[in-house]
């Protein structure tokens, strides 16, 4: 039935058609997850939900906005996209993209956005007199996030009519904490056990929503009826519909592991790009494995996540040192307000986070870490192009937007070796310090010397004309590459890498001989490592050229690919030397 | 009596002694903030609770953390600091400092992150078995912002105990708005109409805070009655207390106007700085008499501020255009996000707003405005350094963290009447668009060419050797001031106005004839505009001196005398030019 899918065949079906899309949705999600890797149990819960939001309502004259956008599978199939090459370079997104289709209104990635959106778009509509629904659908983790709570307390300022649905299912890629899940809990115990009690959430009211809740998501039928009654109800008021969810529905391994089930990686793919020889332990097992055997002797040191704690490789520590490890749920600004306040007062943090969402704690990195300069230190994961999320998840802007921040020193190691030196080395070092990496480790690159701030090490010792300076693995991989491939044709270049990309090795660079000078790193190039590099050098004549990301969003595919095609590659770097050694 | 003011002194006076003291603070903080400048009737309104805070917890043992900060002038005075020297160069900060006493446990100075803070510290307090109390003094404004709600999310997971104080005088720097605000306004209007009522608050329970109030918090008996009843309730549990205040206490003009007399100007001292010759408009009120103009003819143009409105020279758009214009109170981040929504459904929103606070939007600038390349305004006032509020108020980041974003366009006037040229442009641009400016217009630069993006123009053109290429009012004026001297030495230099910080004018570098260039920004070096012209010229052997702020926070002090301070003077574009030109 996918195949001819449109708005008009699927508002013609009856409930048995309905289900019958519903299970070949199901199916289709489940074969291009795992094909492509993806988000699974988030979208099988979520099938019963969309079609009858595509059934009840009118798309794309009205707005659906998703939060977070990983559970629009269902909508992007009905919408009459295919999920064949889901995830890949020239495929489709695995997030909603206004670019991709009509029916994809606004664009989302981080969590908590949606029902701000939705009230902008209200708002917009009322004020050109337009008729069309807005509605957001939200989960119970989002619901953490204070930009929810902030777009709740201005819904009766807007003066104007959304829909949040709230898709509980009691996660978000871990369970859900946090009070507020408690209160859902509550409400759904109530509902569950008095079918008579009258529909109604204080909280919620108090905001200006009519609540109604909570219902099966997973029963179509049911949705159907409740949609309809509610998009009648959405003529003179804003209603919060709260709606049970099964994460992984329908399929018994996904309901029962949801959390692993979340996010599936297309088998060996990260791997096989970077052409690994022998398997290395990931840097996020490193984290854990290193933050445990440091907290062991050092009890000052604490960890904090922000709903990502396997992710990042801490589940071993928050079993172990349960007292000592606090997962605050979606809430990025206020999980560095702790760190830096529980460094105020004598202790040690590490707060462990994905480079693309530590931007939601830029200011208090500014104002509470750096500005009182307090030692915490920050585990950036995922960083550089992080790539079948796409534009929203890259990790390319971390250098420059950490490397600005007075008091802050950011290192970058080399390997996963290295990164175990940086994590020993952070433990005595008494200012705020991030360290940025990589999801997969598949090369080591032979000893690690000694760790000092600010101090950067020879790979590679060249003969005078050319140095490639550049931080982190894979930068590092292309530099000692284009190294290899420079020697067979004669040239022999310097290799350094740089472990620290704020301070700068300025002894190291005032000496160096070399007057041609690439810069590499999986960054931005605009305020990034190299263009420290060329501000250091900006009144010495040096022949400085960046290898870095070209200013533009970068899309969603595989890692590699992706860093070829936005200027990150062998080539770039060989290109310089040939130009100058045919001058 | 504050001349030998200690705790134990304090502890020992009655009640009669201890009201003469707050009238003596009283009259301290009017003598000081008209002398200098700063907060007067927030610090008014928070004399009895300080002084009683003073009496009846043990400081600096217990801890005290001020939400955003502004209200501490009492907690100063009481912790022997002198107010003589308030937020001039090596006097006392207007804002909580660590570094200045032990009384003062946590820095402060953007809205919202004082109940988290309070966690962390219980936390590690809890952690190292100590039995400290933490304190939390916010105000209703910043009630509003999300990071509140997180951190009351979390309260139930962290198992600890804090006292948050909610100080309820129905402002920000503007009156309150929202839903929560009107909760608590019912919360007063209960409590005065019925003394015998139930003292609780179900909305603060469901995160588990005990509830208590509202009670007159400028009754200073009242106060160290309730006071010594929390503290004794704290031993087992977290409480919020809820007090009104009147803003402007014990002053009658400042009672009644109580936003003219949230912040005060030392009087003249900024325009002392720049030496004026005549009064010019100021950036803001241009901003709201040209949004007015645009507005009249524009229906599409909508105004966002978040608790600025006046500051920000929008209370006339407020007035004429109420239907497009919206105060969501301190909540940046909802405020851009309305924003780019609103422009997503065909709108074109300005969000105005001062630099530092920006900050809090770093990330849904990235991934909502820019991500979808949407046609929002982000007018960015009191850029640069903004002077005696100091480190957490300078605006001398955003030119570094906003380049850095793709899809951004990021201008720079060189005086309001470019500014108002820019912002005829920014109607018909069909993009993200950033324009950053001082509080302060002191100058107009003759006459303004046409705005086309990433266009520049040549105020003075020299003899070929030399360039300074400068953006903004006060680096302009520096350039200029720096070329009539050298003039007078012998030596002509290019001075260009970088109007466009944000795509560089490529076509006006790569022509440019002389070797030696100076850059000149009233923002950090570091990933600023230099910077970019840095990496532009990365490899053509251009000698270049990047005149802007050194890495380290900016104190408060007066605008010129920072400057200089921090690196940005004539005198380091002169010795440049000097240097070169003597070898």
């Amino acid at each position: 039935m996918l195949n001819n899918i449109n708005e008009a065949r699927l508002k013609a079906m009856n409930l048995k058609e309905l289900l019958a899309l519903s299970e070949e949705l199901r199916e289709n999600i489940t074969q291009s997850v795992l094909k492509n890797g993806g988000h699974l149990s988030s979208n099988l819960g979520t099938v019963e939900l969309t079609v009858a939001l595509h059934y009840v309502f009118d798309l794309p004259k009205d707005k659906i906005i998703f939060d977070v956008g990983h559970q629009c599978y269902s909508h992007k199939l009905l919408s009459g996209r295919s999920l064949s090459a889901l995830r890949q370079l020239g495929g489709v997104s695995g997030f909603p993209k206004r670019e991709e289709s009509f029916f994809d209104c606004y664009n989302t990635g981080h969590a908590g956005t949606s029902v701000s959106a939705a009230l902008g778009m209200a708002k917009a509509r009322d004020l050109s007199g337009d008729d069309y629904n807005v509605i957001a659908v939200i989960g119970d983790g989002s619901f953490n996030n204070g930009l929810v709570y902030e777009a709740f307390n201005s819904l009766r300022l807007l003066n104007t009519r959304v829909l949040v649905i709230l898709n509980d299912n009691g996660m978000s890629i871990a369970p859900t904490v946090g009070s507020m899940h408690e209160y859902l809990e509550i409400l759904s115990h109530d509902m569950a056990h008095d079918e008579k009690k009258e529909r109604h959430a204080k909280i919620f009211e108090r905001f200006g929503f009519g609540y109604d809740g909570v219902y099966d998501g997973n029963d179509l039928e049911k949705m159907i009826t409740k949609l309809t009654e509610v998009k009648e109800r959405l003529k003179t008021e804003s209603v919060i519909l709260h709606i049970l969810t099964k994460k992984g529905k329908g399929y018994e391994f996904c309901e029962e592991n949801p959390e692993e089930t979340h996010g599936i990686s297309a088998s060996g793919i990260q791997k096989a790009d970077f052409n690994s020889v022998a398997p290395v332990t990931e840097y996020s097992q490193m984290l854990g494995k290193k933050l445990c055997s440091l907290a062991e002797k050092n009890s000052k040191i604490v960890a904090v996540t922000a709903a990502m704690t396997s992710g990042l490789g801490l589940s071993e520590f928050f079993e172990v040192f349960p007292d000592r490890a606090v997962d605050v749920g979606i809430c990025e600004e206020h999980a560095t307000i702790l760190c830096a306040s529980m460094a105020a007062a004598g202790y040690k943090p590490y707060y462990a986070v994905y480079s693309t969402f530590l931007q939601r704690s830029f200011d208090e990195i500014i104002i509470d870490v750096c500005g009182m300069n307090l030692p915490v230190t920050l585990c950036v994961d995922r960083a550089g192009i992080s790539g079948a999320d796409g534009e929203t998840h890259q990790g390319v802007f971390d250098l420059s937007y950490l490397s600005l921040i007075p008091n802050l020193t950011v290192a970058v190691p080399k390997d996963v070796r290295e990164f175990e030196k940086m994590l020993e080395f952070s433990e005595h070092f008494n200012a705020p310090l991030a360290i940025r990496y990589p999801r997969e480790s598949v090369k080591i690159f032979g000893e690690t010397s000694e760790i000092v701030a600010g101090k950067w090490e020879y790979l590679v010792r060249g003969s005078g004309k050319y140095a490639v300076i550049a931080c982190g693995e894979r930068a590092l991989g292309y530099a000692l590459n284009a190294g290899e491939i420079l020697r067979k044709n004669g040239v022999e270049i310097t290799v350094i890498n740089a472990r620290f990309v704020k301070p700068l090795d300025s002894e190291m660079l005032l000496n160096l001989t070399e007057k041609y000078i690439v810069t590499v790193e999986d960054n931005m190039l605009i305020g990034g490592f190299g263009a420290l590099v060329d501000a250091f050098y900006s009144e010495s004549g040096k022949i400085i050229k960046n290898v870095a990301y070209a200013d533009k969003f970068i899309t969603h595919g595989s890692v590699k690919k992706l860093m070829n095609e936005y200027g990150v590659s062998e080539e770039s770097i060989i290109g310089f030397v040939e130009k100058y050694e045919n001058r």
